[in-house]
């Protein structure tokens, strides 16, 4: 639905809202024939179901295969077409890194750099993260006219390069040439808005090659998917409601963020997400749930580990059925088949439990139940239009 | 999927995709309650139904009849909408004759005009095809300054006119005033970038008079449906592969053509067409291969005939399917029940076979099945998206 359309029609009301969201659910049949989920023990997710009803989303179009990022904005009702997360953005979010309104970030490697010139290798023998701290602290001492700069470390040879000030764009190259044996490109707006940012941007790097030259390894950086956070209307004002983020790991965190819900850290269980939903049940309207382990179980490949994931998070229902929830919603942000062990285009299964549900009358939630559901087959944008209009959130349209 | 997206996400692999086109497959109950798919012999294609997944496709949209341009460009991944097939370019392109990209074509019919200058019989009695052929030896003397003219006969009384040159343009109306017993409409710009061709048609349709004038029967001409070259960027430019169509009608070959298709030529069975492809299996990734019996004998309201040319289409599979494709799509470009003897609006069954398929479950591929799919019913123009991403050639979308 539109978000005009949204904003007109949402109103406050006295329920909650609870979206599940089990990365990469959707999966494809195993050895035997059925897939992760239809294997799995999902007794209380079944007798869900009966009460509920079922369909799959697509959450970005037919055939494609969506990253974390349009996964989740799609689910928080956001158009992944329309408001794209760039790579930096996600990175510093991933990282916990809080992107404001004037920042440009990109994705920075450490990178082997010979005598010549030229790359020898991308990654710097993928140092690691201790290492790449160490470096970052130095990094950070690198400063440039009108901006504040901030290098953070992510993982092994990977770091977050942020500037922050006034009329900074997104408009220029990136500088990692994406194969070895070549010099690194020099950083050049792709448009006059960004020659401002280029400039700085040259100065950064050559500043940071002086700095680390005398280095054996990672003498050099590489500087990617400069992205500024994305202008996305916030979910509460959407909705006129007060949304809460309760996860584990900072990326989804911080995509919640970036859509304008707050956060409620400290977690580190499903047990643990759902202790703070409950110390927080009358804070907050709506609760987005985040469930990491079906997705590193699928993008291992490994089936019988993604089954487990799932099974587990069954065990974990009754607890938040006890919260009470008026509408709860199960389902992922893409597919990721144990079959492919990686991200799929597959439609994801969606369950919708609450009061106004239209039952199906199906006895388990599976991908085969899900395609034949009572909700069909929708683009992901719509779930919370329709999870928010079960849970008497949406006024009528026209008189 | 929008065309921009593809462009983006495409990527290349070691995989080949196979889509047949049988024309006008779908169909409606017959006498005994069962369309012409479900009375067919199809065990080849109902076990690729078994490892497969099953959908039904909407060549343009609820309840709209797609002419044979826009079922095709569907298939091949062009919104029908967006990308029109003028009725000029059509009929060229279903006679063989190559449209460029400086050329303006019309559907021509020799008529009947009497001394008033009044149009007597558009079809001029329906002249022969040897008549026909013979008038545009004759008109094909007329010469315009500075444009090339080509004159081509069709079918009966029809034939093509195209002018070809710099700086023509379709806006221009008519000169067929589609009834009887008034004068043939004098061609007139309907915009200003229309007048310069709008003059040299006046100028050729009074010589056609004067060189036509003393003929007992067409004695004049009627021009419409003014269109040029579709101008659609190019399929394996948007995919990334190499593409050819292997078929036995030029109308088929054209718009595969007018898509950047490269053709495959000679064959006249689909045996001839299949040794083609195996024949030219290493110099492609994509084959679009056209059966055009089903949609003759569905218009021709012969039952019988549409199931058997289904029938036939089946014994041809495993030769198909010894090819090793790695994605096989069987549908059709509409439907045309036997029952109506026309092309219909109703969805088109598709079976999807391929390595990454979630599958359904089902048994044969019929009408039916294909309505309760795990593909569900989707736009003709996801076909192709769907098709690559079962091929691994789509990239993920963001990260």
């Amino acid at each position: 639905m539109d978000l005009d359309l949204i904003r007109r029609l949402s109103q406050p009301a006295d329920t909650k809202v609870v979206l599940c969201v089990l990365d990469g659910l959707g999966g494809l049949q195993g050895p035997r024939g059925r897939t992760e989920l239809e294997e799995a023990n999902t007794r209380n997710l079944d007798r869900l179901a009966e009460g509920g009803c079922l369909g799959r989303t697509l959450p970005v179009g037919y055939g494609i295969t969506p990253g974390s990022g349009p996964g989740h904005i799609a689910l928080f009702g956001y158009d992944p077409l329309v408001y794209e997360i760039g790579r930096g953005a996600l990175e510093g979010t991933g990282i916990g890194f809080e992107l404001g309104p004037n920042d440009i970030a990109a994705r920075g490697n450490l990178c082997d750099i010979n005598a010549e010139g030229l790359v020898t290798d991308r990654r710097a023998g993928r140092l690691s993260t201790e290492v790449t701290t160490g470096v970052c602290e130095q990094l950070r001492q690198i400063t440039l006219p009108g901006v504040e700069v901030f290098v953070e470390p992510v993982q092994d040879q990977r770091f977050v390069l942020v500037l922050r000030g006034e009329g900074l764009s997104d408009a220029l190259t990136e500088t990692d040439p994406q194969r070895e044996g070549v010099s690194p490109i020099v950083a050049t707006a792709t448009s006059p808005e960004g020659e401002r940012t280029a400039a700085l941007v040259r100065e950064w790097v050559e500043k940071a090659r002086a700095m680390l030259g005398g280095r054996e390894r990672g003498n050099g950086v590489l500087l990617r998917g400069w992205s500024g956070r994305p202008n996305m209307p916030p979910f509460p004002e959407l909705w006129k409601l007060r949304a809460a983020a309760v996860t584990v790991y900072p990326m989804y965190r911080g995509v919640a963020k970036l859509c304008g819900m707050d956060s409620i850290e400290g977690a580190h269980t499903l047990d643990e997400q759902i202790a703070l939903m409950k110390q927080h049940w009358d804070d907050y309207d709506f609760f987005f749930l985040h469930y990491k382990y079906t997705d590193t179980a699928g993008e291992d490949g490994d089936f019988r580990r993604k089954q487990e994931a799932i099974s587990a998070f069954d065990d974990a229902v009754p607890a938040l059925l006890a919260l009470k929830p008026n509408v709860l919603v199960v389902t992922g942000d893409h597919s990721t088949p144990a079959s492919m062990a990686a991200h799929s285009f597959h439609p994801v299964p969606l369950l919708l439990w609450g009061d106004l549900v239209r039952s199906d009358h199906v006895h388990q939630f599976s991908e085969t139940n899900c395609a034949h559901g009572e909700l069909g087959t929708f683009p992901a944008k719509e779930v919370m239009p329709l999870a928010f209009a079960h849970a008497g959130r949406l006024a009528k349209y026209g008189a």
